[in-house]
């Protein structure tokens, strides 16, 4: 990879996340030259996707130094959502990264773990259909974009919006030129 | 994985592939029910991606049964591309499969192999813009669709068009009101 960045990313994969959710926001990533650290909370590198892809991450959970990370991304999925929300260190780091000011990023599923850790009261964010209850009663403000930032929180709602998500990321990372010439490159229409 | 058809598809990975544009179709393959074997041409059961993902495939190509096949799927990338092309027996069951009457798809570089195997002589389809002049020394009348349906040849053009292209195998396999469902249930405008 050819880094355009010291900043950096680190992404959350338990058994049962939507793969794609997450790995094409790390394709993305890759081809901007922003080091995206796949992180695993199972307890082994290797993870089992929802459509029973395995593949491997660069580290575990318990071996992660957040210090050395700028944003939180988690991608959704079932159980892979519930798995992550049962993960209280992620959980405590995504808390310490959105009150200091740094950024978490969640689609799909994954925008109702920031809702119930009480960090979108009264704010704008988006997640997928099947899981807008949820927000609602953690009194989210919920807007219909295939992705939303709000300050520092950035939201998103299905695998069909996984490439946006990424290119918002990218562009909060590289700026908005870096992200549109990024779409055009890879021809998303 | 709940079945939809007893047709089945696979998938040919080789180490330098773009794996969002194997991955994002094997899922959406998954969401409508039809199976999709991912196949390793690597000699190992593991493939390592162009952007450095390690995921493990099903089968080896040397231990695939062809007959039971209905789609060959090639990805592309590179070198993962120029790793598929120097794969003897993947060529040769291309050109089985194409003039079979079975389908053959392909995405990004990875159409060049077919136009170099001469199953596109004079006939529409499309590749990475980067790789359309090999198309055209090898016969192709290009055009600009994200995806191009040619009898039982289709093709696509990069890694922002992964979608589409999933959907139209989807197409292939359980018509267009599936394809069109599927496409509204993850979201994609």
């Amino acid at each position: 990879m050819n880094k355009t960045t010291d900043k950096k990313a680190a992404m959350f994969f338990a058994n049962g996340c939507e793969e794609i959710e997450g790995l094409t926001v790390y394709d993305l990533l890759y081809r901007a030259g922003i080091e995206c650290t796949k992180v695993s909370v199972t307890g082994s590198d290797e993870v089992v996707s929802s459509h029973e892809l395995t593949f491997k991450c660069d580290t575990k959970i318990e071996d992660l130094n957040f210090d050395e990370y700028d944003m939180l991304i988690l991608p959704g999925g079932m159980p892979g959502t519930v798995n992550l929300r049962s993960c209280e260190l992620l959980c405590e780091k995504v808390k310490e990264f959105a009150s200091s000011g740094k950024y978490v990023a969640a689609i799909c599923a994954a925008p109702t773990i920031f809702a119930e850790l009480g960090l979108l009261q009264g704010k704008k964010a988006v997640s997928n259909p099947g899981f807008e209850g949820k927000m609602l009663e953690n009194g989210v403000e919920l807007i219909r974009e295939p992705v939303c930032q709000t300050g520092n929180i950035i939201t998103s709602r299905a695998m069909g919006t996984s490439v946006p998500f990424g290119l918002k990321i990218v562009e909060v990372f590289l700026g908005e030129k870096t992200a549109m010439d990024l779409k055009e490159k890879i021809l998303f229409a």
